[in-house]
């Protein structure tokens, strides 16, 4: 990041009519938005969710609440605007692109970027998700997306997704970069019972005996052990740092997309930034991997880039606080 | 609370593109909201944020780190827009409305609603900051400037403050109220040194012991201890109950308002929505008191009604997903 702006950028922050330091988070977004932009007034009016689909092979085991056919189903809710990640990012004023990188079945539509690299991910339980070249197409597919958007004057970007069965690979993805149990890290995901955690914990060890990813090799974990849209999130995000642009990072699949991205290049994290505290338990050691502290304590749980729609406001309102206060001098405040 | 309509919303809820439950506490949001209303359909687009301002004697005592005159220059910031609060007001498309209850000197300004009380509280370590029938007029100043913004259709209201030294009377309020050390559950406000805060702590010991407030009694609390300001934001969370319109609860402050609200009218706290984490320790203790739990994480330490300014964002959020999210039948979306 770039210095010189950021401590510009703190000066500024002192100068305005407010104690030093009592925004807290939010300065620490403006000189880290400081820092990505080289610019001490940064805006980020526009604001684009890249939202990856795809499928999962490991569906199969029985390890999601829900059904295969809700991955287009929900993909047509969010074409039409009526899905809760559609709803937050009007209320933030940000685009939604909806990508598909690997649903299963032949469904298409105007309003879908159509990007299908496979038919859905291999049953990770049985060997690898995807080859090693699939895998880097989906990154690539996730660059070339931030890249486009921040051609159309993206500012701020987030990625998002719809995958029925992407807790699972995420989990894989988290358990094989950090030694804890698999117990303390795998939920329920959009909400299945006792017996069905049981057997989501198996089905993860066995996809982890079976592949024995490289967590030093993030492109290595995304095709043993992940999945289509969560290799394109860790593309989006590779491509907002490549961009000098800030990526705003949801809920527990993003945060696995995030560790595949830093352990491809580890000075994307400085781009990063945490929105929300997921109920999946996985999430808070992902975050703190990534060294990332979430702003906003909702209980959600739902995924799509929802968390991070909502803490758009939150960095929006960092810049405008730095755009548009007054400063002690101007205002005629004593400063101390 | 209006038990029928938040069984309705429940359902509604139940039936949007969405595991159950996953929206967290935005479903909880949107209950209270539809029990507080009646409503399955609440909006909260018009809000107003209702910015009492008052001085403080006590501030004789060296409890504060900005001179006393720093209270009507940042009443004449807020007028003109400049200060932190009016840029997140603007950001959440939220009125900013600016109250005098007892700011000392003859500041006058035609955006300024005039209810100046006294010339500030007296010295409450030396005495009563106020009699209880000046507490009483400050609650009424508030109740009424809730009514007016309701009968001009504000849907959400928020309480916010200016008083250089008012986390003094906030703490002794929080005290009175709690059985812990004063250590514990006094901050350093604005800034103050190490030395500083340990006069603070002694002041509003002092404060205590003379005037041995009862806790049991909201009013007396306010005038023994409390501050004009304060005791209008106690009103104006009164007001909005009153009127059947949620009040957001802003930091420190705002908490200790919100406790004197609850010993005069227990059945007021489901109408409050707690917005941030302060960094001001008491802030927590007063939450927990009241039954409340933030939402936004923040590290803020800013006051004036900020932390509940950036939350107007997320109740909003609520009620427009409870009424743009299409449900599963309309979205063809299977359920489970």
């Amino acid at each position: 990041l770039k210095k010189e702006a950021m401590d510009l950028c703190q000066k500024k922050l002192n100068n305005l009519t407010k104690p030093p330091g009592s925004l807290g988070v939010l300065e620490d977004i403006a000189i880290q938005l400081a820092g990505i932009t080289g610019s001490t007034s940064p805006s980020v009016k526009n604001k684009t969710m890249l939202v990856m689909a795809g499928d999962h092979g490991v569906v199969a085991e029985g390890v999601s609440a829900f059904p295969q056919e809700v991955t287009p189903q929900m993909v047509l809710n969010f074409i039409n605007g009526g899905a809760a990640i559609n709803v937050f990012c009007r209320h933030a004023e940000a685009k939604v692109v909806v990508v598909d990188v690997g649903i299963v079945g032949d469904f298409t539509h105007p309003d879908l970027i159509q990007k299908k690299i496979k038919q859905g991910t291999d049953n990770i339980a049985a060997g690898p998700g995807m080859s090693y070249d699939e895998a880097v197409k989906a990154i690539e597919i996730g660059i070339e997306m931030a890249h486009e958007e921040v051609q159309q004057g993206a500012a701020l970007l987030g990625a998002g997704e719809m995958g029925i069965g992407n807790t699972t690979p995420s989990s894989a993805i988290l358990a094989a970069c950090i030694d804890l149990p698999l117990e303390q890290i795998v939920g329920r995901g959009s909400g299945i019972q006792d017996e069905a955690l049981t057997n989501k914990i198996r089905v993860i060890q066995q996809a982890l005996d079976i592949n024995q990813p490289d967590a030093t090799d993030g492109v290595d974990l995304l095709a043993k052990v992940g999945g289509l849209e969560i290799a394109a999130m860790t593309g989006v995000m590779l491509g907002a740092a490549a961009h000098r642009v800030p990526v705003m990072v949801d809920g527990f699949i993003a945060s696995a997309a995030a560790l595949a991205a830093s352990r491809i290049c580890p000075k994307v994290t400085p781009y990063m930034i945490a929105s929300h505290a997921s109920m999946e338990p996985g999430h808070q050691h992902a975050l703190r991997l990534l060294g990332l502290t979430p702003m906003l304590h909702m209980n959600m749980r739902l995924g799509e880039g929802t968390g991070a729609a909502l803490a758009f406001h939150l960095v929006e309102a960092s810049t405008r606080a730095l755009e548009e206060m007054s400063t002690f001098a101007d205002a005629g405040v004593t400063s101390s």
